[in-house]
């Protein structure tokens, strides 16, 4: 290969590695919201990484630019028509194509859950991958709002399950037959100026009360002097809007704020009405306002929605790389559909659901210091230290792994210090050692790498533990798996 | 959306939504094969859909078609530089770009399992798809013939653990070093008509020792008129390759016999050598000739692999949708590549691995009655009777799911008919029917789903059955539960 050009070993941009660590925190989720699902009734689902263009449609829920952000390709001209192909950008657009494909046969309501990567052909950045991973439930052909409390209640359920500890995550509610409603009781009337609207309250976060009233109405001017032209409401009309904003987030209270501001627009009484429904199943799931709120704030998209919306946000406190505080926001959200299944079939479709940010939940809890990293081992490795003895080193792995130990016999062609610090690298509980004398004795000696490890860090009382550990043990072979079981559960 | 034109509700060509079913035994196969791989301390990697196409590289395992078979896709030249990207089309091309990449900082070797879709842009047909699910585990940086018993073994138990009953499958191992030293001895020299020898090979299955012998020599006329030009071997050179491949499928004695074909020749002695080695080490592992065989006629890829080669062949009857008998062949593969990191690095790297087809695997399974279908089962479904009381519906099926049992309340518009034939179509083991009478008296009426099943496939003894089983009963709500459980298992 002297005289080739060698390729540079890289991933693309914005695609990620992943090894033990993540894929165990990522795993875990995967296990444990799917469990709950399956315990809801929802049953599995996987449908290809390929749509056929027209059937994914321009809907991004977290964008209102159509036809962005998809990595697509043309089939084969000569045997496929030429048709472009494109990676789902998320799981519910291939959800209803399948609905819509199926709906005859299906059991209806028809619940389905799936995970799997999505693609977004999106400039990556920090913590942003253009390949991630999402797991959502959805309910297709009910209006029940029963529905949506079950999707919010498997996300409260689903959030603690995947080791989100108690209070540190929030599911926020909203209605988009209540925006709706505000819009009608404030006399916005064209889609431009509702959009406006929508987009100056989705900043209520970022810029407070005064930010949006100013964005509500002619415009604002920030700190680096550029203009963001407002959705020029009157000033009533402004301050009906951030009233609505400001209803707080709660349950039965903030609904009956919410009916002050937009009671008596059809729209708005009919998202009131549901949200009420929400409210009691939530309330007989045992969902309670710790867990799920409605808060008016929350807009999530800008097409796509057409009735209650929810958002799952991490309170958690963290930090990055460089020890800077993070707020990592949303980990998940969904909402009620209507139109998706209807852009196939005509007939309009109710549909509601939520998506679990997989892989950003994954990150947020690693950044917490609340993933399952402590689960990730490396396996007992058996030393090389005789080559003639190779088949009696792979009797003792097989040994191990018998009794449920995962084990391996070093592999590569390295001394005895290599092996050894091989075992280190793989996160080894113990290195097994057996030579000549051990061989004659029937005996094999136990090197505690846990207790290196330990010890290194400086976390135990050394005198009072290596007592109890002597870091290196020479023992009986029918102590071999004991003694290594010891070691990876110390406790007495 | 009247006059919006709406798109077809369709999967691309070659693509398929896969259900409950198929999820199951699927998922089955991945978790039973991960957790072998883990005890034998490999550990979890998983690389992103795409790859650069130069990193991608030309290779194909099972195809000797250069560059052909991906779906590529340029990314921006805006950003990226128009950068080609492509799909991965197995997962041991991206595992070398991650081991050339990473090289440095790897504990070596560095063994490594992944599991994930692969896409290959080719023709699909009847069981061929252009998306499917692969297993794999691989040794990097390891030139020992243990390596590949490990993987072998692995391989072994890993067909076990999926579900294939015992002597239903067999590991079969050849060598490329082997095959090369049968080129020397029979004198071929040049690339191509070691290819067209290999070629020839690869067909004795299909076209017996009579076949091969035309195609070692002049060529082959076959019923359709066709002629393949055969490898232009001598009579005694085809003698001998025929003489190599029916050394027969065995463990020490077809290594004795086949030192005697090729015996002499540099590389051949050194593989016959390996296989000894990995012959003693699949022996101290306990994998015996039932389950692992030398079979001098695996050829497996033309170019790639560079030593020992293993193939996975399902001896399972089965049979396909129309009643025919299939033959399901190999479902699984793998050997020796100690060049494939080298594309990168310059260095010559050896490695070895083994690749589940896990898809093919399934449905081989499935075809054959092996697969998990049992396991597929519907929720609890919780009859809405009276509209008023959802709450109380709802909290019936969260206390059986807090009891373990998937439940749901039926969220659609219809009557009680209705709703018994979701749940019977939703393969549920039992409906709850709750109405004003069992409100009132604290009780609850089961029907027993899975019993009209039993009946309607006519596999019981109705009278017996129906004595133990009632069919429906109505029952105290603190009996609910027990008696949901029973029908889940009716053992007494």
């Amino acid at each position: 290969m002297s005289d080739i050009q060698r390729p540079e070993a890289r991933t693309p941009r914005g695609f990620i590695d992943r090894r033990a660590r993540d894929l165990v925190a990522e795993r875990k989720i995967l296990t444990a919201v799917s469990a709950i699902y399956e315990r809801y009734g929802f049953e599995p689902l996987e449908t290809p990484a390929f749509e056929y263009a027209d059937a994914l449609g321009k809907f991004l829920p977290d964008a209102d630019r159509p036809n962005e952000g998809v990595f697509a390709l043309q089939d084969d001209p000569d045997t496929d028509s030429g048709q472009w192909m494109a990676l789902r950008y998320d799981l519910t657009a291939p959800l209803a194509r399948f609905a819509a494909q199926n709906w005859e046969t299906l059991p209806k309501p028809f619940r389905r859950y799936a995970y799997g990567p999505v693609w977004r052909n999106e400039k990556p950045g920090p913590g942003r991958f253009r390949e991630f991973v999402q797991c959502d439930a959805d309910t297709v052909g009910s209006a029940r709002p029963e529905a949506d409390a079950e999707i919010i209640a498997m996300a409260a359920e689903g959030l603690v399950a995947a080791g989100v500890p108690a209070g540190a995550a929030i599911l926020k509610i909203n209605s988009r037959k209540l925006l709706n409603g505000l819009m009608a009781s404030a006399g916005v009337a064209d889609d431009g100026q509702k959009l406006a609207v929508l987009r100056a309250v989705d900043k209520l976060d970022r810029l407070g009360p005064e930010g949006v009233r100013l964005l509500l109405g002619e415009g604002r001017l920030d700190e680096s002097g550029a203009f963001t032209k407002g959705a020029g409401l009157s000033a009533a009309a402004a301050e009906r809007v951030l009233a609505f904003t400001e209803a707080g987030a709660g349950r039965g209270d903030t609904l009956g704020q919410l009916a002050n501001v937009i009671g008596g627009s059809a729209e708005g009484d009919e998202g009131l009405a549901e949200l009420a429904a929400i409210d009691a199943a939530l309330t007989s799931l045992g969902v309670g306002a710790a867990q799920a709120v409605f808060d008016p704030s929350v807009v999530r998209g800008l097409e796509y929605y057409t009735g209650a919306v929810f958002e799952a946000e991490l309170l958690l406190d963290a930090t990055d790389e460089k020890g800077q505080p993070v707020r990592f926001g949303s980990v998940g959200g969904g909402g009620r559909y209507d139109d998706l299944v209807a852009r196939f079939t005509g007939e309009r479709t109710p549909a509601t659901g939520f998506s679990f940010g997989v892989s950003r939940l994954a990150a947020a809890l690693r950044a917490a210091g609340k993933d399952a990293a402590s689960d990730v081992r490396g396996p007992v490795v058996v030393i090389v230290f005789d080559q003639a003895r190779m088949a009696d080193y792979f009797a003792v792995a097989g040994e191990l792994r018998a009794a449920g130990l995962p084990a391996e016999v070093y592999l590569g062609q390295s001394g005895m210090k290599a092996q050894m610090k091989y075992a280190d690298r793989r996160l080894s509980p113990a290195a097994v050692i057996i030579g000549e004398d051990e061989f004659a004795a029937g005996t094999a000696t136990v090197k505690d790498l846990d207790l290196g490890r330990e010890l290194a860090k400086g976390v135990t009382d050394n005198a009072a533990w290596r007592a109890e550990r002597p870091g290196q043990a020479t023992v009986a072979r029918s102590e071999l798996v004991a003694t290594i079981k010891k070691i990876l559960d110390p406790r007495p």
